[in-house]
């Protein structure tokens, strides 16, 4: 929201393009270029290491303990919180030119490009610089995380001399607790658990390889790293590596004349285990390791290729008329991709794996924003992130059992499973993410149609959450359903009673799982769940309630909250944004002013609880209420701009979803790109544009398309139950199209449709004007519509 | 609550006595025999420190800075608070008998019996004790804190040899940094910050006599403690003082043969200031000396007992039928005057200045429990304690400013004025503490009619709290004023909308704030107020939102409480209370339960407000889901069974009240006693059962007196508006009588009644039989009257 100060990235379809170094923009551009395949994570750092933003090198799920301390303590609080650290990095690449090192800091730099191919999956650089003492030399390195083998990631290096001969040494490094700028922590105590946090337990090297191993100080975590090396040069290059306990290094040394190259590939394998023994793991990441080198480089990039056009294949989302928003839809696509493609029963977090942003931690994100995407673009990856909530269940047990609940209560932000929340009215009452999983169980098996996934992962988690709302919740004595004292999505409000999203939710989780529940009786019947209990779940969804504001017309947020005063906008100045860093939440609480989409995330999940009049009414309720100070909000308030009939409106929130690291538009982007509002912006494209809706029965799938007046096009893709299919709108109607599998039937704009080989093209029914809607004052998104 | 395993003390009509030693209680009997005149204060360790439970010596308001750490941090949040801390110890006289320590955990310990004397306001201990060599020797101590003379205190000690001749060494003793038990806390820093919390700045000694000044590390305030001593003992007894950083010693030797004493009296003097130079505080300190030494032991004790025969004069409460709770009430008002008496212009914590129990904190229980006992019994210690608000008040405005509201906002828990409270749901948004210290203000000025106060004082206290209130609240689209998102007294419940306590004691701030702001036109304009502001108080306090279920029929403590699940009473087990040790506050806040007196408070403060039919439904409603887990609680539900017709209730309740530190009701006396509980006991006698209320106007006074069955006599008194006045009540008749001061009118049982010279005796009418009410499972209190 900070005004536009010119873009770090020139606009291209299908790659991002720095075209020269800002040293200012440095943390963002590491986390737009961060290469990941769910499980490896390297932010987009400079070969050399320096300078930095935040070095990074991250495994999914390796974490270091860290003390949660409070000025009062309570019951059931966490006493420690998990922190992703920075592994051994293995990326560094060190040069020396005649010796001077290879600085951009220093000498001349003539040319600085980097660009990450979205459909290669790999990461390029180009530099010419020139020594301060005059030698010049070209330096192209490609990098990529192998989205076809988990364990790996490799790096072409290349060094040319453009003018004079020159002796070169290249040091290719394992470094590990590697120096990083100060954390921005009150308490020394974090700060102590943190810095150095791996423990040498073994390093080994070779000719041109190298392995360390170490463990964490406190989680008691092994990590092992290797790598090798494959070098091209003139005759006379020397190689040789050492290894000390955090350093492992191959120096490579030749003296290189114009116009030749020396060449060195970089093979790096990575593996951890809370379990495995010192040599299992050693010997787990060597053997990546050769298996990686028997690919070879040239193998490695065309995998890379082959998995990434079968992606683009069903996920590619073309927009013509808006370049930008092209290639940001794209990117975001891509980080999506990244985050979850390999993570393989470990948690999604936040910022995938491409920065420290909320310490690495998972939360409703996943399951609200992410998984919904990926179960329609990587089924697959979306199965494993929500069979890894199956495998916490046993401490999701024990922490509803610790606060007094049946079922189980997943944590409100982890990343192994412990609940790691520090403040418990926006983390432990934010008890909705139990009923998001639920859901994002839900639209999985709807997406892919997999009854085996639903009997064998969904139905326990649905069981689990089940009880936990018929636990949490109670009948009054006019019979309604109430769930008390907890926290909706919106952050500027909690503790409350009745909040409308969870109770939807909730009502939902109960529903379905009484549906899957008799669906796969026997495997029910062995998790102890018997007809009363599903009776005992139907009767709790039926009794439900959900206020209802009769004098507006509107569903309060939750109980009362139409009552409480307005926040005072007019006299709230844009710096005081985002609110939570300048007043103190009693005084969000107790207002009328929305962090984000609350009520209005209800109407996108639940649309079958609202009609038309109702989501407009509340959508321009809302509207005025809503500051999105946070990134989840400005996708879903998109998709229901979109459902309502604000075209307008609903692009500009669709462009501020899609540019939210592009632009560093949170101004946050140095501490990982935001994942949700990555997978939002092809959500606000699909269900907003494309007016895609998934029957609550799980059956159905319908469509609703219309364009926004400033694009000509919009194509996107999708699995559907076994098969792939593509939508293409343009201005007055729309095109389905089958891809592959068997024919299917849909609805377009309420009318059933049949789709078999053959094509279909459908008018798009002319859009009635609607009144409009106004945000807060000075917090209406940036207008990208013609006329705005 | 736990169950009661014989006494520490004997029942006594005006002393309180401990028979023996018993290492269990020490922690409890040192709390119960602390001295304090409200500056200093002495917990009541052994004369020779060791053993102890914790040792203790406090200077009001003598704090050190301590870190608030927090998990997950907040805008507002204080980052720093205060804590008491243990100041150089005055009271250490140690003795040696021939070469062996006196120390009773060795040795033949004959006889050990304390006796604190509320009528001489003086802690005397006798011991006779065999050394392990066999050395027989009797050890009298008699201490007090002075009342009159409020820097200094005063030992008197003896030692007579009871077999054969022995040689004595006394070691009197200042010692700054005392080795204090560890604390149990969970953060390191601040065990750090607590410990050797004292620097030394100088020391000082001469013959008898030692001064120490030092200062604290963080807060950087100074203190100054010296002794002087007066010797008695056989020729040729030598007595010589050295001085150290942290110790001042003096030594006394001597050869006593057996009937001979050896006599010590010490005069300690305590001063203390962020301000003052070092040369000014140490004169200080040696003039306060001087002059107590000029006064003389003798004459320490002759002022101090005539202070409080004229404080017991209208202070006392004398009950027949109970000896035990004779006792209790005694020892309650001793307490609370000693909290109090010369606290001038400094806070009274909740603890007084008996132990360390909230970190010496002061919270609403101030006004609400303690002042209005002070205003009718020693109005000038409650003046003083007004006047500290009003000096605070500057931090007040600072603090609102942040929280972005208009006025005051007083701090939840504080030492000097900043809020220390690190949990702000229980804290910062327990608003009604400011309308607490508006409350205070009005029922000071209603007891003592004391114009030049209401304008000097409350004038300014009002006026920042009707400010606080006008802005904290808003007139709904209804016309409703509401005040929403804060807490009640009750903590298991928070962040409420229109919580009945908080909006009625509002509802009067505003109210009274308009009134007085009228009658003092002048000085109201100075601090700004005009009419139409004026008018806004009104208005507001006219439409304030006052809930009523009208299916049940009585208030709910906040908006929709009466909609929450009932707590599972029957399922919890007596070993889990406290609630808030062994259950999540979410769990508490979302349900009916109720930790303390909330809306059962409000019919007791805002009696105005509620008719006998409401109050008696309320009460029975409220009673059911009280579980007490505060020692807030009692003294309030005894004022309203007593009201409500529950007579044996209301005795079972007052006994609670009475008894919380002789009998340990809590189990944690040994952190202090329990101020506003002893307070409330007065309160439970005089506006319970002597049904003793002020009209809301301010003018009146009234009584409606009942005797609970198992008393026989109740008497109490108390100052008018410049009288004395005395009631007695008995079974059928209550007799009223001026003790001094002129002609008045009272209300009795409604009747109007005039007062003069001539006692007025009146009948107490027939009380109609009540429905019994019930409280939760387990949580009913003891019962004491007789068939209970």
């Amino acid at each position: 929201m900070s005004p536009d100060p010119g873009r770090a990235f020139t606009v291209e379809p299908w790659v991002v393009r720095e075209p020269r170094l800002d040293l200012d923009r440095m943390g963002q551009v590491e986390s737009v270029f961060a290469l990941s395949n769910g499980h490896i994570g390297l932010r987009g750092n400079l070969d050399e290491g320096e300078p930095h933003a935040m070095p990074g090198t991250y495994l999914n799920s390796f974490y270091e303990r860290r003390p949660l301390p409070y000025a009062e303590g309570g019951y059931g609080y966490p006493e420690s919180g998990q922190t992703i650290i920075n592994v051994t990095n293995g990326k560094l690449i060190r040069l020396l030119v005649e010796d001077e090192p290879f600085d951009l800091r220093y000498g001349q730099l003539r040319r600085h490009e980097r660009v990450l191919d979205l459909r290669a999956g790999m990461l390029t650089r180009e530099v010419e610089w020139a020594s301060p003492a005059g030698r010049v030399v070209r330096v192209r390195s490609t990098r990529l995380v192998s989205l076809t083998q988990r364990a790996i990631a490799a790096i072409c290096y290349e060094v040319e001399v453009l003018d004079e001969p020159a002796l070169l040494v290249v040091q290719s490094e394992l470094v590990a607790n590697e120096q990083l700028p100060a954390r921005d922590e009150a308490d020394p105590r974090v700060e102590a658990a943190l810095t150095d946090p791996l423990v040498a337990e073994q390093h080994r090297s070779a000719e041109a390889s190298a392995t360390l191993l170490h463990r964490t100080r406190r989680s008691g975590l092994r990590v092992a790293a290797a790598m090798d090396h494959e070098v091209h040069g003139p005759d006379g290059v020397q190689v040789s590596t050492e290894a000390t306990e955090d350093i492992g290094r191959t120096t490579v040394i030749a003296r290189l004349e114009p116009g030749r190259t020396l060449r060195l590939v970089k093979y790096l394998a990575y593996g951890w285990s809370s379990r495995r023994s010192l040599p299992a793991l050693h010997d787990q990441v060597r053997a990546a390791l050769a298996a990686a080198r028997y690919t070879g480089w040239d193998g490695l990039v065309a995998e890379q290729r082959q998995y990434l056009d079968e992606f683009w294949e069903t996920a590619d989302v073309e927009i013509d008329g808006d370049a930008e928003l092209q290639q940001a839809v794209r990117l975001a696509t891509f980080h999506v991709l990244q985050a979850g493609a390999r993570a393989e029963r470990r948690a999604i977090g936040a910022k995938g794996l491409t920065g420290e942003g909320y310490d690495g931690h998972t939360f409703w994100d996943t399951e609200t924003f992410c998984l919904p995407v990926l179960s329609h673009l990587a089924p697959e990856a979306a199965a494993d992130a929500l069979r890894w909530r199956q495998s916490i269940l046993p401490l999701a047990y024990e922490r509803a059992e610790q606060l007094g609940l049946a079922g189980a209560a997943f944590p409100w932000r982890t990343i192994r499973g412990q609940e790691c929340s520090g403040y418990w009215p926006a983390g432990t009452a934010a008890f909705h993410i139990n009923a998001d999983i639920a859901d994002a169980v839900r639209r999985h098996v709807a997406a892919t149609g997999d009854e085996v996934f639903e009997r064998e992962v969904g139905l326990e988690l649905l069981v689990a959450t089940a009880r936990l709302w018929r636990s949490l919740g109670h009948h009054d004595s006019s019979g309604e359903f109430r769930i008390d004292g907890v926290t909706g999505p919106d952050e500027y409000t909690a503790i409350v009673d009745n909040n409308v999203y969870t109770n939807l939710m909730a009502q939902q989780n109960l529903r379905y799982a009484a549906e899957v529940a008799a669906r796969h009786g026997r495997a029910a019947a062995r998790l102890g769940v018997d007809a009363e209990e599903m009776a005992s779940w139907r009767d709790a969804a039926k009794s439900m309630r959900i206020p209802f504001d009769e004098v507006l017309g509107v569903h309060p947020q939750a109980e009362g909250f139409t009552h409480h005063q307005v926040w005072d906008f007019e006299g709230t100045p844009p710096d005081k944004y985002p609110l939570l860093l300048n007043v103190p939440y009693f005084d969000l609480y107790r207002k009328q002013v929305i962090k984000q989409a609350d009520l209005v995330l209800a109407m996108q999940l639940r649309p079958d609880a609202f009609d038309l009049e109702q989501m407009r009414r509340n959508f321009a309720y809302y509207e005025a209420l809503t500051v999105r100070d946070s990134s989840l909000s400005a996708c879903t308030q998109a998709v229901v701009a979109a459902w309502t009939g604000h075209l307008d409106l609903a692009y500009d929130y669709l462009a501020e979803a899609a540019l939210v690291d592009l632009d560093d538009l949170a101004g946050n982007s140095d501490h990982g790109v935001h994942i949700a509002s990555m997978a939002g912006t092809w959500t606000a494209v699909v269900a907003g544009f494309g007016g895609m809706r998934m029957d609550a029965g799980g059956g159905g799938i319908s469509f609703a398309p219309r364009l926004p007046p400033a694009l000509s096009r919009i194509s996107f893709g999708l699995r559907w139950q076994g098969r792939q299919l593509r939508v293409e709108i343009r201005p007055d109607e729309v095109e389905y199209r089958l891809v592959s599998g068997p024919p299917m039937r849909l609805r377009h704009h309420g009318e059933p449709l049949a789709l078999d080989d053959e094509p279909q093209v459908r008018d798009i029914p002319v859009l009635d004007p609607v009144e409009p809607v106004e945000q807060p004052h000075g917090r209406a998104p940036k207008g990208r519509h013609p006329g705005s």
